[in-house]
């Protein structure tokens, strides 16, 4: 049987599965969640993830919920193939990569989700962004880019001089936020500009963020 | 060489690294790490974690940062020692601990630190607690304490019938939790109630519990 995820091609935290698919060459069926018909919210979703969030995921038997896990089961189940994604081979290497998959965690998605929200989202529901809101999370993440413009002049990506899920986990907020008028945040940058650059020509980035669109 | 940790035993972060040191039986050296003098944003420090953050580790030359993903690292390395916190001999079990460790992260983390927050350090720097703030925190707070009765009512622990570094990343935030006037949202579910009588009477948590204590 298939994988199924359960979820839509334009969520962030879909896109951040199916990325991981993609790198790891697994075929997939996406299996379309009606939000605007709150399905999400339904019964038969919930019992996917308690959470009502999107995606869900199943393997057979097993369901499992929250992107990152997701993720995480990928790269080990499917640890000989496609991309190396958690250098599990070295105790050190893994430890830096799980290092920067909680900074994305941790440090960047909160800022930059608030900010796609507000100049992405919320004009899609006629609502004005909160400026303020958008000024003082734009801060908080202009702090965390000076600590990657820093860390990537040291090495070409997160964790190394290799993609890992510490660098794919940041994609799929990336992509909207470089459509908002703040892009200017990591192109100023210049080698977090590369790292952009180079993370998003990648094979599985460029097909993943076909579907990264606002209806 | 002696695992370092540099932090503070009140600080939740720092707390969890330390349960985790507890729960594997392993020696380390708490360094501590002088806040109130900013001195974990001074340059020393800022080499360890840069993001001036509590805590940093330090195992001979590598240095990490980010309590989960030191958690991790300790959990690894010592993967044959002490209670198994990861499960992963097993994929299947190793992923559902995965997911209940995002929950954590992504779910329970955020309202119940700005709860803690609001009602314990305010207080302390002599501001007011902001009462609006902490009620919206504890409605997202109960909603996801109610998945957690429901997931509770079927095994004994987030991640099954044995307990994981899912159930020790909670820990530190809930024992400041316990002891503000909002306990009631542990007390009042009996699933989640009895799941923290568990996890606060195991000899790592009571030990570390100790240092948990603002000054």
């Amino acid at each position: 049987m298939a994988i199924k995820v359960h979820g839509m091609a334009m969520s962030s935290c879909t896109a951040r599965v199916l990325l991981c698919l993609h790198e790891k060459g697994v075929d997939y069926e996406l299996v379309p969640v009606d939000v605007l018909e709150r399905a999400h919210k339904q019964q038969h979703y919930l019992s996917l993830n308690p959470f009502g969030q999107l995606p869900a995921f199943e393997d057979g038997q097993l369901t499992l919920f929250e992107s990152r896990s997701i993720c995480r089961y990928l790269a080990c189940k499917y640890k000989e193939t496609g991309t190396d994604l958690l250098r599990s081979n070295c105790l050190k290497e893994s430890a830096i990569v799980e290092t920067w998959m909680e900074v994305e965690a941790h440090q960047f998605n909160a800022p930059i989700r608030t900010i796609v929200r507000q100049l992405i989202l919320n004009p899609l529901s006629g609502l004005l962004p909160d400026e303020k809101l958008v000024e003082d999370e734009m801060e908080k993440l202009g702090k965390v880019l000076d600590v990657y413009e820093e860390r990537l002049s040291k090495c070409k990506y997160l964790a190394g001089d290799y993609y890992t899920m510490a660098d794919l986990h940041h994609f799929p907020y990336l992509v909207y936020f470089m459509r908002t008028p703040k892009a200017g945040a990591i192109t100023s940058r210049p080698h977090v500009n590369a790292w952009w650059n180079d993370i998003s020509s990648r094979p599985a980035t460029v097909k993943v963020s076909e579907g990264l669109k606002p209806p």
